[in-house]
């Protein structure tokens, strides 16, 4: 037995999210469908994987992370390219690499980023509306910048959180927050930098965000919402397909790239 | 009665191509249904469309054009956002304007530009794999570029056409054809730019450049292609999801942009 650790991208639009369950098709269970099959184990055996957290239905990742301990000996990149050829081509093994065996996906993460991409055209691009939240109205850029920055540092965040959620401590660290804005294409782009965030964390933050940009909502929105701790009184879950997951960060990054 | 234009977008992956047929659904067929309720006909009624040419399952279209005759007074505009308020956002209408009665979308046509793109990395993108041709061979791009320069000019196209096809004028003038590029991205991207193409025409072309690209077949093979005359000796036709009706031109040009 040895551990890896995968950083794999997938479009997430054909899954009903990352972790296994009983009804529908996950990235973790053609993962894990894969590994069996490349390790030619007997049927019922099964090699579990963990991630650095759960993504939902629709949403995507750019640089996931996973880890699993492999029952044979094989190189790290032996696998990526092994899980290339048996994977559908909408999740991709990006790099594979030796980890102790005390690396955990998720427990050993000290940061993560991810981004929400808005395509703000009148009508829907047909080439982004699985890959970004169609939103044609107008918006005050410098004011939902302005808002963001009230949510960085280390708060509270029970009104940016799905009451579904398990946890007991809503208390983050947002370390950057900001958006840009391409016009070009008309684009605009959320980035939350933090030490972990909630249940649907970043999508209350994305709709209420943007009622703030549309002046539906005060500029002191999110700061009144981190005040009031009330899920309830927080703007709407922005849709899932605007959601990357970007990258993880650890204390001692295994793999070559950030 | 007032004859209109239209310019069109749209994200083939989901239709079985343009054309109305028996089986599945199409793109003509959403544009009808969908200017049938616009105009509120009497259930049986129809509006018939008509396009620059078919597109195949898969294929998509950044500018397609079709032209109709509308049975009740409206402005152009007004259709064009009614028909984006009723359609899937998988296809877009981007212009709609008043044409003359005369105005025929495919028979006024005088040139069509045709792009076709390839993912050259090792493993497929997730997020291009509808979106391109995953094609993680080695390539010469020079061959291919200069292969290219012999299909400029007027030709008979037979070994480049699905024998599939009714038509039995084989000859096509193209005006340009070239590849570029795009080392970030590791894309390539072929660009078709003619009078008139035939059935699969660009697709065996891109297919057979890509055998000469990878050495599997000679610099001179498109040159000794036009001169055979025989589509069997030809190269394979490339997948669908790679290619892109980029825009349709006419004498006078109805739309405000090309």
């Amino acid at each position: 037995m040895a551990r890896f650790a995968a950083k794999i991208e997938y479009d997430g639009t054909s899954y009903v999210g990352y972790q296994v369950q009983p009804n529908g098709w996950t990235i973790q269970a053609a993962i894990e469908e894969a590994l069996v099959k490349m390790a030619k184990l007997p049927k019922g055996e099964h090699i579990p994987t963990s991630s650095s957290g759960r993504t939902d239905s629709g949403v995507h990742a750019l640089g996931q992370v996973i880890h699993f301990d492999y029952p044979a000996p094989i190189k790290a990149d032996n696998i990526r390219r092994a899980m290339n050829s048996l994977l559908d081509p909408s999740i991709r093994f990006l790099e594979v690499v030796d980890v102790n065996d005390d690396f955990h996906a998720r427990y050993s993460a000290t940061a993560k980023q991810y981004i929400y991409r808005v395509d703000t055209q009148q009508y829907p691009d047909p080439f982004k509306r699985l890959y970004s939240l169609h939103h044609p109205y107008r918006y005050d850029l410098e004011k939902m910048s302005r808002a963001l920055e009230s949510v960085v540092g280390e708060h509270d965040f029970t009104s940016f959180c799905s009451t579904k959620t398990d946890k007991e401590n809503k208390v983050r660290h947002i370390y950057e927050a900001d958006i840009t804005e391409d016009k070009e294409n008309s684009e605009l782009q959320f980035r939350f930098y933090g030490n972990g965030f909630l249940y649907n964390m970043i999508r209350i933050l994305v709709g209420t965000s943007l009622q703030i940009g549309n002046g539906l909502k005060p500029e002191n929105e999110l700061q009144r919402l981190l005040e009031v701790k009330n899920r309830k009184e927080a703007g709407p879950t922005a849709p899932p397909q605007g959601l990357y997951l970007q990258f993880v960060e650890y204390k001692n990054n295994p793999f070559r790239n950030k």
